[in-house]
């Protein structure tokens, strides 16, 4: 239905713009969508800048928080940015998360509150601002899509572990949410997608902490323009073959 | 090794009496256990008259909320009444369920907190709770147990669906909590299992809302006593060979 | 619905009888079945005279292999020797096992073979006979069932790993059997369970082979009568909360 | 490694030439690759000429049956066909399958024979022709990949049910093998994967049975093309980000 309108791909959570999220910006930019980033902290206009100057357009709708309220902000801010007819939201990725890896007992109710708040509670409002953009989309052809919803998930989504219990309790929770949104919006034509992660990003953070030998070495990290290239993999399924969930890790990785 | 100490349960949520948590309490009580009763609502005192007035020994310990501040209070008031050596805490079931049946759209901010709250924060709390007690405790011969943790799941632990997306966030984020305390805790001979109740369960609500039929046809709904001795029998499994996790279901269940 | 016939409990797979095929006929004869055995090897007669002097019932039933042909007989002949309504075949335990541990090139044909065989082919003709046998009981009060019949996994029942791929293949098609009989049988009252043993099992290979630390020590392997006292509450369970899975595995095990 | 070989394709499965196993075929065609084709049934020609006759190279290499032997001359035949250096197999896909479709007491010892030659055994050997091709490769870069092997799974690889005892039985086992395979020759940059078809796929025999309404709407069945697009991309993952499973359903499917 060759629509002329602009795609724009919404993604929540860039970290320092060094991961799966600035990359996903950075890939769909190329694909000629218009990028909107949320986030937390500095980094977020610097990705834009870096996009915008690599002749793409990304647009940053910080958030002091992944709080219902914030999160809605952002949305709301977003619809006004990129008005229909121009504008269609076509992609958005919940790349946030909030990490915990502490023994149980060391666990404080706060901890267990911030995983919950910045894995699931931030999903639902997130999922719900995307759903409600692609609810008002056409289908386009030929893939058959209104929309597609993507989170990105962890080994932990599906195993808690020592170390885990709160950081999975929140994976398994947004786990949850991305399966039910599936089975619910797939026969509006909403294409709703899980990735597990089973293994090490080479982000900032590691390229600072990580032996060079591990950095250099693809066959046991993984690259988030790899992850990227997924996305947009799944991105472009058409409406006979959607994947829920798929695993990524590397090659020599141990499972 | 025959400790003296009388035997205490602590069960967390039990409705109006008539479901798992109250089953659990009836059948522990009968075996010596003194049960520690906490839920919210007007039943507890009920249900502990109950099994007081039948030889037993429970404690009504009711909360407001299943915040963490109440549900720490309430553990609290366990040990003050519950003080070793007289008593040692051996079992503790995380029975409580924060449930919502909604389509997506129409789920609120507040729905989610909720879920997550009741589901998951209280599982933490309550965990936090049950397991610092079982550390205190000696190895019990012959079952090589400190201490059995339970917890009551559901389809939702499992599945997300539609309808289900906010109840399953919570289910699947108290599974995680417990896969991971399983194997945390299973080296020092703490048990923690996990429960998947695939089936309606006959209480009272089911008793004024289904059909004679569907009561009276114990082929298609799960009885809360039956549901119990399967507690019993994961309580009482000794350290060579635990389940983390059954299901339970009625025989002629279509799943 | 008090019968007044005797109970067998049908036992393929004994191993030279210090595993759990051997426990459970222990434990069963105990419980007062007539147990009928089958497995290759000489052992089997030293069981069955082993039970006899116990005070139970034991037949043996030398099979030559796990063929359809050879397993057919065994059944033939156990129907023979309990006919009813003197006997009733309740339950029924799938306990043998083709085990194949190599790196994938030194896997041959007939390995894979045998592990088809000794695994899933023989475990269809086990089950055909059991169900057979179980469909024309009563169904029995007050457990709701006509029958119950047992599969034994194993950690490879649910994941493939290196040097398990010929292993797992085999195990993972007797979960599917046995979860697929689970929910075609489950509505004519016969129970299909079936567990995963995911760890070290005692027997005499292992007080063999293993350390004086490993076999003292309850804490890091299974104990065969554990496992069959999980198998006995199986068969107790009522109609109304059956479980198809569940898992088994020492207090200390890393999972 | 800019190798100047000519990449080939070896798919195991072609039916009549409208499923997958062609479509996959079809498209490696088209992406250069030399495409050997392995099937039963008169239809492996017709395929072959198809695509020699649209500018790509296809050669059929005919099996009797899945048996070990036949499928090792298949192999035997294909390094004949295609020797180094101036070819190098760097896929293969298993799309073979015994389908049976019974409730259980009509199931003979022949239909589970069935199910676990051509479903397990044949992948087994299908299996050992791709490994022992791939370990002689060199590393390709960018991807990283000595080879691709890839298995075409269905529901009945993940879930046992009414009718599909065998068939279940068979599909699980190669699920097994592909996941232990994935985790052996991974750190060998030999990548495994499997896709999880959880819906039914338009073939000639659907066009036959199947409504008008059905066969046009691609909301409700597979394309083999876009089954087929999936695996393009799996094969060219680059080594730092592998998928070993992933579902594919049509946008309404309920599941």
């Amino acid at each position: 239905m060759a629509s002329q309108a602009k795609r724009v791909l919404v993604v929540a959570g860039l970290g320092n713009g060094s991961g799966t999220g600035a990359a996903t910006a950075r890939l769909f930019a190329k694909q000629g969508y218009s990028v909107a980033l949320i986030a937390r902290g500095d980094s977020l206009t610097n990705i834009a800048q870096e996009i915008n100057g690599s002749g793409g357009q990304a647009t940053p709708f910080p958030v002091v928080s992944y709080s219902n309220d914030d999160l809605s902000k952002a949305w709301t801010a977003i619809h006004a940015k990129f008005p229909k007819p121009e504008y269609t939201v076509r992609v958005a990725l919940f790349n946030a998360a909030g990490f915990v890896w502490k023994p149980f007992l060391e666990i404080t109710p706060e901890d267990v509150q911030n995983s919950l708040q910045n894995n699931v509670a931030a999903a639902f409002t997130f999922a719900r601002g995307a759903i409600q953009a692609f609810k008002e989309n056409d289908i386009e052809e030929p893939s058959g899509k209104k929309g597609t919803l993507l989170f990105t998930g962890a080994t932990a989504s599906i195993r808690g572990n020592v170390l885990t219990s709160a950081f999975a309790a929140g994976k398994f929770g947004v786990r949850a949410l991305s399966q039910s949104l599936a089975k619910e919006f797939g026969k509006e034509n909403i294409h709703v997608a899980h990735s597990i992660i089973d293994g090490g990003i080479l982000m900032n953070l590691q390229r600072e902490m990580q032996s060079a030998e591990w950095i250099a070495n693809e066959n046991v990290r993984l690259n988030p323009e790899s992850i990227a290239a997924s996305y947009l993999y799944l991105v472009n399924q058409d409406r006979s073959a959607w994947t829920w969930e798929l695993d990524l890790r590397p090659a020599h990785e141990k499972w």
